[in-house]
Parts: structure tokens; C-alpha cells; sequence
């Protein structure tokens, strides 16, 4: 018998599974007559070997074939082509789209979307603010998944609640009470989704079509995005280097009712701007006194790298009014997505009720595999590592910008967070400058997206948490060389190596030369 | 040196993590001067031994423990309680609940809940049906995991989209193809957190604050839960043997408009009844004609064991007005949730924008290895391992309520599903038999919460997928006693092991002796 060989080219990351493409093949030598009536196809271990996949998708692959009718098994082993081959196809994998529903659509709703398109490989991305997954300790999470779902009994594959995992909201509570002050216990701390699934539930808890929510000049559109789909009118306000202008806020309420204030007060999101001791007192004595919510976005809490972190609003003296939101991704990996809202009681059970009635369970397994991480303290030493790691990553990336683009850019090298707020050069133009980088294999972008009337913002957020120091510096040298490309008359600034003292002093007489 | 033990009752189920739970104890002592200034305390490893854990939450007890300043560590190794142990307690696990807020609340969502309480242990539970996670190939799935977080490179724990997973929405899309004739494909397929999820976001993007949707006289409270969180009101429709009385829905077009109907054609829930042909027929023209949305809720389609499946509505002539809901939590397990939605084009685009609004990421890295299990074929094996197992199980408790109850209730073998409906007889009082049950170490609950007025319903929704066919004839045993308990006039019939006819004669006899 001639011996039969399979030519596919099988896509592991195609949509269509494997053992799908494998059956298509096998079907498709059969119709172009490589595989006839009676021939014997080889043994399921023997093709996986042939192919260097695993037996399942081949075992798969058969008994698909099998169903269709176009091969048999034989009493005492193997598997033969029926002597009546279908020449049909297996089912077509894409089938024809439905035609218009005959009902009216509402209009779609408003979403803005900030993530950079995904570049080439290679390229180095300054864009985003990921925590490294290779920092990750992704061998005790799989350990710990394992044991979650192979334990005996049958309570770790149950049902979880709408406010998640007992113990992972116990962990959790605890983590934010003695690392944050909060007045956090399992009964009013929820695990949810992902930090928007939070502001999400809080948004329909507090807000009404109508309601005003003052926000910050520069934020976090995800955020606006939820806010936006509960019905709330913005009032944005300005923020500089202590946070958000609390003044601002004051002047508003003379004019208008405010319903809440969403803001990121720790590490201001973008700018990194953390808010001064006066300002917080401030903002929680507005809050009480003219009846607002404060909804705080605390999504980076632990990485301080400057003495301790401030404590929350919702740790202060408004904490009656403030609902604090926060994210485990930042400690985690950005595909192990799980946030949090701890609220007073009052708020927290109308949150509770929302998240109920529209997303009533969670993912039991894998919460639970991460509370065992907080149990065994494995997830504190990790964040401790984390934060060692960025802090020297920080100051990498600060250093080779002084040293390669001090000229063209200014920055204060942040206290926390996982980004440097970098302003650039009145004279140069951003857009081609990202354009050019792209070229080079580095990826970086204008803060324009987070800006929230959309003006041109002249500066970056700059992550030094996806890359180690001598990525960084790659990242760095490959930004250098596409500035020199796209604005030449740049050169002579930047081999100068200013300081941050003389870097804005030529931006200043650049401004003027332009003007 | 005196050597010193640590008396501790740990509890791993407690919300306090482990390691906080030593460190108190750890502490407790040193208040209590078990330990003084300068006794060194065990070797990590050998307290872990001593306790019976692994070393990783004692590490981090010692390492909390030194960041107190009450133990230190010394050059050449050991760890010693300070010369000045600070006597304050470790902070308390249960800070003060805050005061209330100062702004008003918007009044509670109505929600209806539906789950038991938890019963004691070794109770055997017919109430809910979800499948048996000791048939789950769970190993499979924790080996998927595994690669799917150690896999080199970051893109595995990298950010996945707000529609899911595209591996997983291949698949998915592929299966859904397949097995039910959608017409779905990786661009028209949603994977969601939870079916609830995906019912709230096809109710934020068709339901507007009084619009009329028809539902099930008899159906599934989650789902109105998350209509009406859209503004929906209710027109609840009529059900028997062959499912929702369509010629109802036409009668509530004469009087009124209906923006969308939500069904369960399937495998009716709760009843289990499967819709006919011509039923379905004159849904579909109805929706086409009258601009109405058809949410079709498919959330057990694979279990069906009288030949094949019928095709969904969104596979009919009706299809592009319908959108398709499912899960694959009855396919997995409980803790392990994944809905998905399939809709046409124009609507999948609202939906999708919803969705990127309000819960913009997905669980890339469990999604990742679920994906893996349909491209093995694993998944596919496994539904059918579970189809045959769910069968037998099926027949055992049909056979068991027969021998032992039926005298007491009349039902019909259901062609598909989890469960069986079980009409109870009219004389017998169902709370006190349900009591009673979980006296005697049962649990199954009269369907009246599935009923959209609330009115008593004198029928059962008994699962068979989380026992095995010895177990389930043990839950009937116990059923019998119970009713034996609490029902002692009923004694006479159930010795009669009656046939389903002679229990209807029984029962309606029985009607008109009480009435």
C-alpha cells in the first residue's frame, strides 16, 4: 500500500480549531483522490507525530470524519476510508451573514478608544501602561489554578456569588484596609470584572440621565465612557501638578448641581500628578457639605516610590460620601483581569443589587486560584518585587531621556505609577515625530486621547513597566533617532544633553523663534 | 532555650489570609509573653512542617512580622523577636463600617433571587441544575491554563478585547455553526462573562424605558431581572406542551406594541418543553412583520437526547431579528462562566460598543485555554460524555420518581435539558414537603419563583445533572420519607407505585375531594 502523506499548513492561531483544519485536509485529499476507498489512514499517534501536535486534535480530527460518514473503524483497529466517500465538504466556515432585522436600532452609543493600533513585532512600546507579564509569577497562579479546580469535592467548581469569591473578597478587603486605610470589609468589598465593570455598576447606582459629573481635563475616556452610558452630562476641570484644581470645583457649585466627581487623585491618570494634603481635605468638605460622590480611580496604588503612598480619599474624612474603584491587573497581568469597588453600605448594596441583576456570578475558579496568592503572601511579595523593578525602571528611563532627548523634552521624574508625564518641544510636531518612531520599532503617542475636549495635547505618557532597563534605553536611543529624522533643525538641541533647567529654556526660545 | 510551640487554629476558608492569621497568633504570644525579647523563632520550613502548611504563608508571616519591627532577622541566618516588642495588636481585620452618605439614593432595583439557601452538608440537591463538575476534565483544563500563562512571550497575558478572546470566539463561532446552524462567525460572535451579562447588554442596546417585552409565564427570573434594569415592562405570555402560545403574542400585537419577545424555545425553562415547528413558524413571521426583536435564550441546546436538536430561531427564517444567547457554563462547570451572544451585524455592532463601554477586557488567559479545549477537540468529547451521562441519569430519576412518588406527581420524560417538570399533586402541601426534605437530607424547591406574578405553582423543576444515578435514587428515597412526614393522609397512594395515568385519576380525584 503507497504510503499516504498529509500537506496542511495548519494555523494554531486561526479561528477555525485545529482539529477542524485537520479534517478539512484529510477531506480534501479524499476529494482530489490522494486518498481512496479503503486506504487506511495512519494511527492517531502517528499522524500527531508526523505533524508535531498532540493526539487530541488528530483523535478529534477522525471521529469528525467519522460522523460525516467518510471514514470507518475496523473490528481490531484503524481507521479506512468508507467505501462511498461524501465529496461534500465539511461545513463551510464562515456562513452567510443574516440579512437587516426589520426592527428600528437606537443610535450607537458614543465610545472613545485610546489603544494604539498594534505594531510590528520587535517594536518597543513606551504606549500603554502594562505591568511586565515576564515579572509574572505565572507558575504558582497555574499551580494554584490546579489545585482550585482539581480539588476534591465539588465546591471549588461551584457556583461564586455576584460580589465574587468569599475568599478572594476577603483577601482583598484586607489587603485594602492595611495597605490603604480603607474602611474595607468582605461585606462591602466586590470583586468585579474589570475596573470599568466597576465604574460601570457605580455610574447606574448613582447616576441619572442628566446628572452632572465633573471629571478631569486630562483623564481616563474608558471611564467617561461608562459614565457616559448611565446618562451623565461632563463638566471637566483643569488640573497642574497637585491633581485636579479643587478651586475649580468650588466655582462650579455656585453655578451647578454636581452629582459626583470621578477623578484619580493618588497618581493623577495621565499626568501622574499626585494631589497635596490640601486639596484632599478640600475636595472631602465639598463633598459633604454640597451632597457629591466622590469616585475614586485608585488603579495604582501600590506602586509609590517615594516614602508611603497617600492614603485614599475614601480613606479621609469624605470617606462617607467616596466610593473607591481599583484594579488587580496592575498587580497581575493585564489577561488575569479583576477589579474591585469598595463602597459604604448604604452605596454598596445598591451596587450589589446592579451587578445581581446584570452579571450574576464570577469566575469561581480562577478568583479563587488568586486569593490563594494573597493567602500564601505570595501576591505581597510579588508586588514587592514589582515595585523594586519599576522604581529601577523609572529611573532608567528617566536617565536615558535626560541624556538622549533632555533638549526636547521635560518631565519631573513621577513619586509613582507606572508612566512618565513627559511634555514635549512646542516645536515639534508629535505626530510625525510617533510616526517616525514607528518606523524606528518603538511606539509611543500623544496624550491627545486622554485629553477630554480632544485639544492637542503637546505631551506623552511615557510606561517604564512593560520593559527592563536596557530595553528602555533601546526605546530611548530609537525615539532619539526618529526625532532626528522627522524635524531636522532639532539636531543641535539634542546633542547639547541639557538638563531639565536648560531643556525648557530652549523650548522657551524655540517657542519664540516660532511664534 | 525553652522551645516554644504555636498553638493557632488556622482556617483556610476564613476571609483572613493564612499568613495574616500566623502573623496574629505570632503576635498573640509575644503579648501574652510566650515569646520574649531575643527567642529565636522556628526555621520557616520546620513551623510550616509543624502546622501542616506549605512554607510560603509562613515567609510572609515573618515577613509582615519584621515589617512591624517585632521580629529581625540576623546575619548568618534565624529570626528573633525584637528587643522591644510593640505590644499593638496586628491592625484590626474589621475596620468600622464608615457613616452614611451625605447624598440621596436612588430607590433599590427590584431584583428576584432565585437560588436555595445553602443546605447542610451531604444534603443531595435537585434543585438548580448544573452538570456535575466531577465529570469535568478538569486536568485537561489546568494543563491548558498552564501553557497558556507560562507560554513564552507576553502576548498570552496580554490585554484581550471587550468581545473576548479571539482564539475562543473562532471556536465558539465554529461550534455555534455547526451544532445549532447559526449563522455565527468570529465577527458576530460575542464571548461574555456570564449569559446575564450578555442578556443586560442586548437590553441596554434594544430596550428603552417602557418598552414592552413579551416573556414566559413560567422563566427565568435572572433574565427579567436584567430586562428590567433596561426599563422594560412585562407582558408575560402563556406557555403548554409545545412552549410559549404564540397565538397569545398575536393577540398582544392586536392591543399593543411589543419591542422584543425573550423565549426559551428549546428546552423551555423551566418546563422543559420543546417549541413545535409551526409554533416557531408563525414567531418567526410574527417578528418579521411587527418589527420585533426575538431574544432567544439557548442555554442548554447541546443536552438533547431524542434525536437531534431543533434548530434555533436565530437559524430559522425569523433569524434577522434574533439574537442568540447561550453559555458554556453547562458544558463546563459552574465556577468556570462563559456566556456568548450571536447577533446579526447591526445589532452585534450596538452591542459590541456596549460592551467596549462598560467591560472593555475579557480573561485572556482562561479564555486562551478554554479555546485550546474546543481545538483538541477535548470540549466536543467531553459534551458527548456528558450527553450519555446526562441520559442515564435522566432515566434513573425518571424511573426512581416512578417506583417511589408515583402516586404523589405526574411528569413527562423531558427530550432534553438538565431537569425534569414535575406536576406535584394538588393535595399535597409542597412547602412542608420541601421542609420536610431537608430534614431528611434533600433539596428540591417548588417552582414558584419561576413564575412572573408569584402565584404558587404546584410543580418541581428536578435536575438530574449534578448527581449519579445512585445518588438520585437515594434523593427520592429521601423525598419519599420526607412526604411520608409531612403529608401522612398521602401514604396510601404512594404504596401504590402508581403508573403516570392512574396518578392523574389519583390526583384529579383528589382536586375534587378538596375543592
Amino acid at each position: 500500500m503507497r504510503r499516504w502523506e498529509l500537506a496542511v499548513s495548519l494555523d494554531p492561531q486561526g479561528g477555525q480549531p485545529l482539529f477542524l483544519q485537520l479534517a478539512d485536509a484529510i477531506a480534501g485529499d479524499m476529494r482530489r483522490g490522494r486518498l481512496r476507498a479503503g486506504d487506511a489512514l495512519p494511527g492517531s499517534r502517528e499522524l500527531a507525530a508526523q505533524l508535531g501536535l498532540n493526539r487530541n486534535p488528530v483523535v478529534a480530527a477522525y471521529e469528525e470524519l467519522a460522523a460525516q460518514g467518510s471514514v470507518r473503524t475496523r473490528v481490531g483497529g484503524g481507521t479506512f476510508v468508507a467505501a462511498a466517500t461524501p465529496l461534500a465538504r465539511v461545513r463551510p466556515w464562515t456562513p452567510e451573514a443574516p440579512a437587516a432585522p426589520t426592527f428600528a436600532l437606537a443610535p450607537a452609543a458614543p465610545a472613545r478608544v485610546v489603544a494604539p493600533a498594534a505594531p510590528a513585532p520587535g517594536t518597543l512600546l513606551l504606549a500603554g501602561a502594562a505591568p511586565d507579564p515576564r515579572l509574572f509569577p505565572a507558575r504558582a497562579l497555574a499551580r494554584a489554578f490546579r489545585r482550585a479546580i482539581e480539588a476534591r469535592g465539588r465546591a471549588a467548581l461551584g457556583a461564586g456569588g455576584p460580589c465574587g469569591h468569599a475568599r478572594l473578597r476577603g483577601a482583598l478587603a484586607d489587603m485594602l484596609a492595611r495597605s490603604r486605610g480603607l474602611p474595607a470589609t468582605p461585606a462591602n468589598t466586590m470583586v468585579t470584572r474589570s475596573i470599568e465593570q466597576g465604574i460601570d455598576l457605580v455610574a447606574r447606582a448613582l447616576v441619572s440621565p442628566g446628572d452632572v459629573v465633573a471629571v478631569e481635563q486630562l483623564g481616563y475616556p474608558p471611564a467617561w465612557n461608562a459614565l457616559r452610558l448611565a446618562g451623565a452630562e461632563f463638566a471637566p476641570l483643569p488640573l497642574d501638578g497637585e491633581g485636579l484644581r479643587v478651586d475649580a470645583l468650588a466655582a462650579l457649585l455656585e453655578r451647578t448641581r454636581v452629582r459626583a466627581v470621578f477623578l484619580t487623585p493618588h497618581h493623577q491618570f495621565p499626568t501622574t500628578a499626585v494631589m497635596s494634603a490640601a486639596r484632599r481635605a478640600r475636595l472631602a468638605e465639598l463633598a459633604l457639605r454640597h451632597r457629591i460622590a466622590i469616585i475614586e480611580d485608585d488603579y495604582d496604588h501600590e506602586f509609590h516610590y517615594a516614602g508611603k503612598p497617600v492614603l485614599p480619599l475614601a480613606a479621609g474624612p469624605g470617606g462617607a460620601n467616596a466610593v473607591s474603584i481599583g484594579s488587580l491587573s496592575n498587580l497581575l497581568a493585564p489577561g488575569l483581569v479583576t477589579g474591585f469597588v469598595v463602597a459604604p453600605t448604604p452605596v454598596f448594596e445598591r451596587i450589589a443589587q446592579l451587578r445581581a441583576a446584570s452579571d450574576p456570578r464570577c469566575d469561581a475558579a480562577l478568583e479563587a486560584a488568586i486569593a490563594e496568592l494573597f493567602e500564601d503572601g505570595e501576591l505581597l511579595r510579588h508586588v514587592r518585587r514589582l515595585k523594586r523593578a519599576f522604581a529601577a525602571r523609572r529611573d532608567a528611563l528617566a536617565t536615558a531621556l535626560r541624556r538622549r532627548l533632555g533638549g526636547a523634552l521635560e518631565f519631573h521624574v513621577a513619586e509613582g505609577g507606572l508612566a512618565l508625564w513627559v511634555r514635549a518641544d512646542a516645536a515639534i510636531d508629535l505626530g510625525a515625530w510617533v510616526r517616525e518612531g514607528l518606523r524606528e520599532g518603538v511606539q509611543f503617542a500623544a496624550a491627545t486621547p486622554y485629553e477630554f475636549s480632544g485639544r492637542d495635547v503637546q505631551a506623552m505618557r511615557l510606561a517604564f513597566s512593560w520593559h527592563d532597563e536596557a530595553e528602555l534605553g533601546q526605546a530611548v536611543e530609537r525615539m532619539a533617532r526618529a526625532l532626528t529624522r522627522c524635524a531636522p533643525r532639532r539636531r543641535a538641541p539634542l546633542a547639547r544633553a541639557a538638563s531639565g533647567t536648560r531643556a525648557i529654556g530652549s523650548r522657551e526660545a524655540e517657542r519664540r523663534r516660532s511664534a
